[in-house]
């Protein structure tokens, strides 16, 4: 089951400027709630962490604690729309981030693959255009 | 024949911020109207669907239908224009998403390919540069 | 000889919004009329049609109509500029369009390929960042 | 050495709109002035030419021209930021363009690679997001 | 140990426009501070220098000290945002440019990839979109 | 309904020594007979015909008569391996050729890809190793 | 738990000549019976079916039901070896094929890929040098 | 009209081991002799040339007569398998090669690419398995 | 200092025919003994394991203790041709395979790259012409 | 000028079985004998060398000696089979090896890539097929 309590956190390094960081998570699998068949997808975060120092930052994300998260919807029955949403809202709950964007990308079934995309905050000027 | 009624939609969850959703069908198929020969081609559906909660959304499009619905065109005489049109038209009824983007990419013929893109809404903030 | 009168419409389908149109011709062929040698390359155009029931409107370009003009530059002993604002100009007069753009990729010669790329109108915001 | 004469132009064809022209050079070598090793690498030119019957166009650079102007660094000591604003300054002095850019993409040594862009005048609206 | 004064400068070359350099350093590799498991990566410096002739201007970096640089973080036990934040952090020191930004983009570890962007001043006009 | 009639033949061009003709046909699309769901493949023929004057030569299989037979396939429900066994029979029996191999490459269900490969005579020795 | 119950069969169709079939099924996973973690890769059957009316033939393994009994690995604790070795030996039980070859694709850990690959029987010479 | 008095030839050079020259010419262009609609490919020779000293030998074809010779079918109406054994025939009697080998590759009508491929001799040793 | 201390084996599995396996090392890195400078390059191991019960079988490489083996050279200095040559020999000694075959690829200097392929024993049946 | 005097050579090292070495050096440059204008190629050197131990040895080939004498072929006039002919005969007098194979890879010119190759002694068992 999806479990919010396995993400870890770090402070945000000090810095001279804005930081942008995207984590590429490549074998991500949950189950289809429908046909109980397995989806496979790729799930990529991408924010712009609170500065050193903000009161409500929750920092950066830890990659292991990361990976474990994600291993958490293995056997879980959710939407691809679902899964997008709850890695948002996840997130941007720990993180208090001053822009995330989750974007996941599925395999697909019967000929169509799908990608979803969700934002929390506006996108940074530095990031625009990639 | 292409049938609207094939369409399904569920609501869109609940959600903190905008969400673009995309359909990538690699497996289209009708015919050409005046030569009765085969094409081939992809369709996808881009789209910021109604937030939840908003009276008129509706919702989000389920993919099993969407293929269905696509291949009720496997044996229509149908122009590549008249396709786009036609998908453009029936999802943004269906619908009434803040945003609707149909592209279709066909393999062509005497050596020229195809891309119609036809468009209901403004592009998202989130969307534009990718 | 580059002949425009091989060049046929059709009308604009009726439309809830704007429609971009992209013909990728990648076998095109003219002479270099310094060398006599052959040019070889690739003529694409991209259009927004006038709307329907626009007045001047010119419609859209048929495809097989359009594949036999490009056909008519064979033998012709012509520069990739001339090549390029040639079908810039014919479709041009021939579409009355809110928007055209002829983009030719040449092979090119001694080490060095050439695009070229003419417009007319703005570049609608749909398709912008593509 | 690197020699601006042997460049040539010819008039910019008149037009009914913005052209953009792009020569991409994939043949080109010089060498170190340091370590006399040659460099190997690939330039590209972008260019928007002043319009026909400018007073001061000087046109459009001549494409065999460019090639023997591009040789004639050959065997030039030189470093990558002098190729490409030598390579600037010579075209923006000889056709007075609209728009020029010069982007130099080396193979590079020790595991790094370099890429030097140099701009005279404003990117075209028209070119933007390319 | 990461060790500024292995980098070195030249003055920026005296230009008619602006410059934008990239340097792509494929082979950079460092430690996890965590496992001491060796991390590989590539690094990306983009800057503007400034102009040539401005007061406080560092100028540009000499591309084999960056290589020496580079080297000296093998054997450090450092994060991903800090070997980001470092190398920004000293070239800006050095640099004084109008704008540099570092991409750090890591092979990573169990199933994630990761891509660290770091600014300093604004992305130049000339080279948004890219 | 597949139908061999469809299928035309010209004579193999004399020839002073072997000839291995393929031919890649990438829209090829036939129905499941379990979920009548279309099934989307290519179809490559690789054959080397009898020689010129070989009594029972069936020559070359012309190539727009191989066209419409595959499109023939279009709304029948036929498994891959059938698919493959059908094409290779009807036309080892049309030509007589010295050697034969189908070879149908499969979209894929379920995120599973086939191939299927079925050959009549031996590879010829000019053949092998590609 | 891998279970060879899920696999069903069909009867090889009879054919004038050998056939080889493969399929690609790249939506794998197990687990590491060490460290707990997911392991994600591509599974690859090729075989050539026992020829139609041999006794002991058990003909061709049927998709859907491969597609199950994949998906019984899923929390499977198992090395790459012995998920090589378990297909191997089960498809082999099941078909009696003339030649049955299993290949594995592992993504890796650690910066290491792995691909294992296990044969029953020969290669057919059809299928050499592919 | 297909002009086999355009290729020269140069001596094969003195060598004191096999030799294999390969040329491929990506910008071939004939007309199809059904439907005067042009066609495009690429040719390649592969030849193994006589060696030097053989009294009948031919030697080696001259690159710039063999780029002459392709440009004279640019209008002649003739199939792929005769362009292709044209070639051969003409190249065999002019070098009286070891070995000679022509591929032509086809762009194509109506979804079906075509690859033509003839030999005169046995493939070299040093040459199979490429 | 490389170290074969650090190489684990486990027992080859009992199997009803050859296996073949591959490891593919991505991260690879050790440095110049002439200059000092780092080497980076990817070490690809293939290896039939001597069978299950060989009086001499030294069995499977463990995974993890190959990667660290690796490590082993991150800060020695050694040729290429010494690289796989010590990998070749400690593989060897190790495990008395079948068949052992390195292959090292280096990212090379100076415009130069390198592959160091090295042997023990014959390459088997099932593994030729890949 | 060609300069067989720039090469240099180190002894085979003491091996357990044979060794096969591949250098491509990417950036070659000669020029045309009869236009003056420069060739761009690669050059791979293949060759398994004398063992060690064996009188007539020559050893291997040092890696930066190598590149210099690459680069004396800089402003030499010389056509493509010359300069493949030249490497092989000067590497096989140098190193006396088990097998050598010269491969050069040009650009071309005129829409007319070329590919020499060159060997000296047989193929061995081990690289086939590669």
């Amino acid at each position: 089951m999806p479990d919010v309590k396995l993400l870890e956190t770090f402070p945000t390094p000090p810095s001279s400027g804005p930081i942008v960081i995207e984590h590429i998570g490549e074998e991500f699998t949950s189950t289809c709630p429908k046909t109980g068949h397995p989806d496979f997808g790729t799930v990529t975060v991408r924010y712009e962490p609170a500065r050193a120092g903000t009161p409500a930052s929750g920092g950066c994300v830890e990659l292991k604690s990361l990976k474990l998260y994600y291993q958490s919807f293995r056997n879980e029955g959710i939407f691809y729309e679902a899964v997008t949403g709850t890695i948002r809202d996840d997130l941007a709950k720990l993180l208090s981030p001053i822009w995330l964007q989750i974007e996941t990308n599925w395999r697909g079934r019967g000929g169509i693959r799908s990608i979803i995309r969700a934002d929390v905050g506006a996108v940074p000027h530095e990031y625009r255009g990639r």
